[in-house]
């Protein structure tokens, strides 16, 4: 026991194995880099409090403790998790049913939704239940992205143009901005359409300028990243110096100054029931994220990444988000590549990054007081038009017809009925999708290439069979989904054809043979006796032959498993020549004739 | 057009096939086939009429009309259509949350389950969506029958005692029928375990006996299937000469004669949304049973069973069974194994049985006045008890554990919580379960068994293998569920050998790569390059390269797809020795040195 539980400690407590390696260097590394991030974070986490349907100052606490508790307990060493836009967006689609924006009640449901999330990332990272994200298919969690970034993109317009719009879900707030462009205020247009253009230039053609300038390439990358803080300093100032609060622009106003009081989530049963599927979701949401941001920066440096460690760190991360009175975090793109290109060496970088964020809502808050609403809209719409991918439709078409069509209904769903629809409806379809391409699996009848052992698809080479012999080559597992369509197909061909006699399944793709396939081959194995035909398989793999060996069918089988197609059709010409010449045209006689014989077996 | 539209009309009306060839000779035997079927379904149609909760004479109605419409639709020769216990059962479940037994309400909605149940059937069959029916693993549907047949015995113990028990599920049945054990009818327990002793011994013993005294193997099977009759007629007697329906013995009583009014069903939305879900069910699992009794006897006489046509003839049949004021029915499996055993040669036989129970509706009925619900009540246990297959459960444990867990929770769960939960968690249990036992795929570390081109599991067979080169072979198709963990196993296993080099994926199992593992394999191939490592591809089955085709992964790859493994490797090594002296340890070096090539294909 005394050498497991440091083992297990290690395991559960990564800091314990970086914390031992930390140098002076590496401090000073950590520090800058720290400071970078804290500088892009303050804008975002307050836009993304606002896209949630929160105080500004909630972004700011949910940006602290979950840094730190990652940094004690993630795996990924540039990792940087805090308020995102997806699931800021899936958050107010959570609460805004329960709650009016601005009351205690709405900022309590937030908070229980980064509660249970957090508790529930805590019990998958502790069960090993990681694989549960892999139900979110790519083309699903592609599909629902676009939607949600077109989503917030649309609803970010009103705050950019000091519009007010109502409605849930895209089509509803495209309507209700149609109908009150003409409210537009010509002051907050001017700083939000101006924030917009701006920061396009930032992102497009900054990087290319410095790059000319002589700056070097990452410096030029991160300069890029924090380009939005000048445009929130500028138009702070312009709203203070010219005055335009009371021509209506709508600013942030007062941020409390200081830490967040630690809380405990409310404890409504009641409450904890309704978000129970939107906290589902977002965790898993906010998992498929992170832990692909964490593969590919762990990757560029060969660093390892254990998923089910980086559950239970999102899970303490949110866990920490809502005692101090924050909302669903998880591990973004945008700050993680900006921590790793900026040299995070270690997780203690993020928690640098949560102290200057500390330190910036104690002392800087004041400075925020003007800071237009609508600037924080278009960073919200330049970051997150960056997550809309319509390409993917267009790639996803060419490659599969059936993961575009889980991928359209997603987007399709998300944007017509919201988030968790979507979401349900993507996952449902590609599962269906996916049992249904595999119900009606390629099974090809195979003869033999004149000269050679090899067997092939009749319809695409030049191939020998004979009338006696029906040899079949299944390309797919045979589990539930597709059993009764091999009954179907053996039943169907032997009824078309009167003279087989042997009917040989060539099995080197079959995977698998559920309980349900077994039955069926039972089914096929006794019909076909039934008819005077004999059943043979070929190429059965080692693990699915051990298996049919624990079940009666291979006592049942009236032929023989070969090892191979060749093998099967050697040994059963002679069988059919002897047969035909003892009792020609005698079904009968040949059942009798080909007596149940014990299996051979491939190893 | 004009030569399609005889074409549509055979495939749709197999009758317009077999009738063209109909012959004197049929006639006679079809008749003397009919006579038998006709004295076997009539207790059997009225008691399944009772375990629905329906007045006796429904079970007649709903015995004519799909007898006849089968006849006309249907593709199998010997199949029978009318009540089975198991649709009957589903029928009580579905139709008592929603009116009282005896109502017309009752009765109302149990022919709007029959119509809507057959529409969907219908719209099945002309979709071409027999496929639906495939998601009803066998495990599942197995014991579902199970599960439905304890629960239908259970059911039927009170009505054999004379006494009166509420509860809907086993376990409330059980725990009411122990209450109410002291009430015991005398008279009606002396008649209905009576008959279950007659019943038991007429199944078991009487073909023996008969067998014995020179009956023939054929007759002395029809003679112990029409066995219940003697009950029927035995009790019948009994309760009219000794007088017994004062002393308490519940009785048929009143069957209107005559035959069924044609009538609408209800038309009420309200009605119809609530049981939208079990006449699905209903229909599945009605489909299920139906096409397997089709596909057992057709293969005994290799005739053709078109597995769409047959959604068709029971959609049509149970629209039949609803004009006619009648409930849910299938093709059922003792019925039709009577039928094909007496010889009938087409369905015609069918359409002369419901003739026969017309003749016995119009004038019969009155005979059927004094026939006790307690001999009712045992033909139904005797009948149920051949559903109840629990060795089921050992065989499939012995073969997969994944399918022992569906088929005991849809046990546990039809018993606990009713039919339809307990299709539906086993359903999605079966689902879930493959989709899982998939997402962590047997993967083998692969090397070259010396002197030969074969490569085989490092840990079963004694391989050569070089440091700088992981050759991995997934014993799966790549798609979603699995995709994740490719990603994390090449992370993990590079991660852990910084001498390796190259990478390759043998995929020889692999039937398909979906858009997620085809994002997945772009993104080990961009991670690798990152690292300096190159990634190929070998054995890759043709459609699966038709399709990487499609996308611009093949482009991207650093390394090649080879035809074989031993290409593969073959290719890769001098290569690696050809760097190494370039530079050693150099690892940009080498990634600059395998440049990416244009991929080769296998065919």
């Amino acid at each position: 026991m005394t050498r497991l539980v440091p083992e297990l400690l290690r395991r559960y407590l990564p800091i314990l194995t970086w914390g031992a390696e930390y140098s002076r260097r590496t401090l000073a590394n950590d520090l800058t880099v720290a400071a970078i991030v804290t500088v892009m974070l303050i804008p975002q986490s307050l836009a993304y409090a606002l896209l949630a349907g929160l105080p500004a100052q909630v972004g700011l606490y949910a940006s602290m403790a979950p840094l730190v508790l990652y940094a004690v307990f993630g795996t990924s060493r540039s990792l940087a998790v805090g308020p995102v836009a997806v699931a800021s967006l899936m958050t107010a689609a959570a609460v805004s049913p329960l709650a009016a924006q601005g009351t205690p009640e709405y900022l309590g449901a937030a908070v229980a939704l980064a509660t249970i999330s957090g508790l529930m990332l805590l019990a998958m990272g502790l069960l090993r239940l990681g694989f549960l994200a892999n139900f979110l298919s790519h083309p699903v969690i592609s599909g629902f992205i676009t939607a949600s970034g077109i989503q917030i993109a649309a609803s970010q317009v009103a705050p950019v143009l000091g519009i007010h719009v109502e409605g849930e879900n895209f089509l509803e707030l495209i309507v209700s901005l149609g109908r009150n462009l003409g409210h537009t205020n010509p002051f907050t247009a001017t700083i939000g359409l101006g924030s917009l253009a701006f920061l396009f230039w930032v992102r497009q053609s900054l990087k290319p300028l410095l790059r000319r300038l002589g700056v070097g390439e990452r410096p030029a990358d991160i300069l890029t990243k924090v380009g939005p803080v000048v445009a929130i300093v500028a138009t702070t100032a312009a709203v203070w110096g010219f005055a335009l609060e009371p021509q209506g622009v709508r600013i942030v106003g007062t941020v409390p100054q200081g830490l967040p009081r630690l809380t405990l989530p409310p404890l409504d049963p009641a409450l904890w029931m309704k978000i129970l599927v939107p906290a589902l979701l977002i965790s898993i949401v906010g998992y498929v994220e992170s832990i692909s941001v964490a593969l590919t920066l762990a990757a560029k440096r060969r660093q390892r990444v254990d998923p089910d460690q980086e559950l239970i760190a999102l899970g303490a991360s949110n866990i920490g988000a809502a005692v101090s009175g924050g909302f669903p975090v998880t591990g973004g793109f945008a700050r993680s590549v900006v921590n790793f290109e900026a040299g995070a060496e270690t997780p203690a970088a993020g928690a640098f990054t949560a102290v200057g964020i500390a330190l910036a809502t104690l002392f800087l808050t004041p400075l925020l007081f003007f800071l237009p609403n609508a600037t924080l809209a278009a960073t919200i719409i330049v970051a997150v038009l960056s997550l809309v991918d319509l390409g993917a439709l267009k790639r996803t078409w060419a490659y599969s017809r059936a993961d575009f069509a889980a991928m359209s209904a997603t987007i399709l769903v998300t944007l017509a009925q919201g988030v968790e629809a979507g979401l349900v409806v993507g996952v449902a379809l590609a599962i269906f999708l996916h049992l249904y391409s595999t119900s009606k699996p390629h099974v090809a009848v195979v003869g033999q290439i004149p000269g050679t052992t090899h067997f092939r698809n009749v319809t695409r080479h030049t191939v020998v069979t004979d009338p006696e012999i029906l040899s079949l080559r299944v390309d797919e597992s045979l589990y539930f989904p597709n059993a009764r369509f091999i009954e179907e197909l053996v039943n169907e061909a032997v009824a078309a054809n009167p003279a087989i006699r042997h009917v040989i399944l060539e099995c080197p793709a079959v995977n698998t043979i559920d309980a349900s396939a077994l039955e069926s081959l039972e089914a096929i194995n006794h019909r076909l006796k039934d008819g005077g035909i004999t059943f043979h398989l070929s190429e059965v793999k080692g693990p699915v032959m051990d298996r049919l060996k624990r079940s009666q069918f291979l006592q049942e089988l009236t032929g023989k498993v070969h090892l191979s197609q060749f093998d099967a059709v050697s040994s059963i010409k002679p069988e059919l020549a002897e047969s035909t010449r003892a009792a020609p045209r005698a079904v009968a006689g040949i059942a009798a004739g080909v007596a149940p014989s014990p299996p051979s077996q491939q190893t």
